[in-house]
């Protein structure tokens, strides 16, 4: 297990292993690129087989913020934090407090937010140790309600202007009557589907909570359909708001969709699959980029000039990033997501502000 | 190559990696022990054969530094640099100002210093990205001539004073007429052997430069030995000032002194040979709580109040530390390396200041 000769290192600027014996916390913080601004991403609690896998995770997961950021246009730039314990067992105060002064120790380079096996809760423990914590303020959020950080109204808001302007791109139209497949119900699925339905589209939808898919045919209007089935359902979108690798060798030879645009993080099961869909006709909006709202939604709480009007701004720069994959995509015979790394990557080496 | 499961790793607070790929920097800086204050130790600049290589090396020397400063009594923790470049080609200014932003990003948790492979010249390009850069500044030494940093001058005091101790501890007199064999005449066995002089002891002495021995004989009326003779020549002490690893099995089993008592580093080839150095009734002085004369110096620099009468007064010290490790391993049965192991770890983990 080397760091710098690991095949995901990529020019890491810092590998951080931080441990502190007495609170039981070892934690890898990979600070990927902060030429834009500090390396924000979120802090994953996960029981890890070893270091190895650890080490995997939080390099391609900081990559990723990087290129994330980046092509969302924030002054920021990419980390990712992992801490290898149990989140459901070994989330002590005192592992917290440990944690925050790991962060804190780093001077502001990395700003850690939420992440699968921590809640808000935990990060406003680790903010009591360092101010480099973000998503954790109550704030009145895009839709006017008072949110706790919870940054899915703005990813949901961010894919459903991503998703019509790919449809526009592809299919010259608008949303009314189109027919969209929302494979999973979740924060962001819910509200995503949600804004579909207001703007005239017909709705199929599967997750694996049965509740939530009656919920859907009940208050939506939408087709249930079972969860091994939706991805490969005739429709004109399909939208992945759950688990990511959905678009694998099999099911992009299987897709009836024109375009495929949702929540989802690493729809692409490996890169071959972006050129499929580019084969195949279908318009694939790049996962990062059409899910940039959450992200853009606990930056600006952390460059401390949060108010809804301004995220909501941002947020509309996404299907203008869009539209800029789309056509350079089309005019230079390349995959979709292809050109959203290109993009992204001149938008990090030029650094910001 | 694991970093939280390295046999080497003993509770390191963090292991940083970083790189810049512009500059070619790679480097790798491990904060061991922070409890008494922020980690001190040299930035080492060597052409490692790989990552495994340089991080054992990093690992084992910052772990040194905590229990030297420890056992000085200095607010400072232990912690060191590695970069993996050839110090005669890679050495960059570009290089060094990279190396010197990854010690900034750090806030002042690790303070770097002179070490193999660097100059005073090298940190203080370093020292233009950060203030967390010591042993460069000009004052006037213990031996009140101007210094740019050299440390040799206080580890030379400390020596003096901690060989005094052991002799008194061991043999029950002073320096006059006791015989002494000096192995290695650099920057510090040099002003050793001058006090030894001064003090009337006689001196038996090596080097593998033949000129500064032949100028000991001249100024210091010295017995010149050969280099492979030293450590087993007849004397009351021996003074080890060169290479580390002079007490090996072969040579303790060999040895004809009552004390050792000298400024190398790492002078057990192996634990082993602290017991059995006790077994034939040899006190030996341990290395890093003798020649702390040298940290001592830059971490007053650092500190901020450097006066060379405080320095003085600081290094004074050594010889109070030395006699508690003699009489505790002689009311304990135990070799003094394990007692100043022991009484380190007790001074570290109970903080300062």
């Amino acid at each position: 297990m080397e760091i710098f000769g690991h095949p995901d290192f990529d020019g890491h600027e810092q590998v951080v292993f931080g441990s502190d014996t007495a609170a039981g916390l070892r934690a890898i913080i990979a600070i990927h690129n902060t030429h834009r601004g500090p390396a924000m991403g979120g802090c994953r609690v996960f029981p890890y087989a070893g270091e190895a896998a650890a080490l995997r995770d939080v390099l391609r997961l900081s990559r990723g913020m990087t290129y994330k950021s980046a092509l969302a246009e924030l002054p920021v730039g990419g980390g990712k934090a992992v801490v290898m314990a149990n989140p459901g067992r070994d989330k002590t105060p005192a592992l917290l407090a440990a944690l925050g002064r790991l962060i804190d120790s780093l001077g502001g380079r990395y700003v850690t937010a939420e992440d699968s096996g921590t809640t808000v809760a935990d990060l406003r423990t680790v903010a009591q140790e360092t101010p480099h914590v973000t998503g954790i303020r109550e704030r009145r959020g895009l839709d006017g309600g008072i949110a706790s950080g919870d940054p899915s109204p703005a990813t949901a808001y961010g894919v459903f202007l991503g998703l019509q302007v790919a449809v526009a791109h592809r299919l010259g139209r608008g949303l009314e009557g189109l027919t969209v497949s929302v494979q999973g119900l979740g924060a962001v699925g819910w509200r995503l589907a949600e804004q579909l339905r207001a703007a005239g589209a017909r709705l199929q939808v599967s997750d694996i909570d049965g509740e939530r898919v009656a919920r859907a045919v009940r208050e939506l209007d939408a087709r249930p359909v079972a969860p091994e089935d939706i991805a490969t359902e005739p429709a004109d979108v399909l939208a992945p708001c759950a688990l990511g690798g959905v678009l694998n060798a099999s099911t992009v030879a299987a897709l009836r969709v024109a375009v495929v645009a949702g929540a989802a993080n690493n729809q692409l099961d490996s890169p071959a699959e972006d050129e499929a869909l580019r084969r195949r006709g279908i318009l694939y909006a790049p996962d990062y980029a059409i899910n940039a709202g959450g992200i853009i939604d606990v930056a600006f709480e952390h460059l401390g000039d949060y108010d809804a009007a301004s995220v909501r701004r941002h947020i509309e720069r996404i299907p203008r990033t869009l539209d800029i994959i789309f056509r350079r995509a089309d005019a230079e015979g390349l995959p979709t997501g292809t050109v959203a790394d290109r993009l992204a990557e001149e938008r990090f080496r030029a650094g910001a502000r």
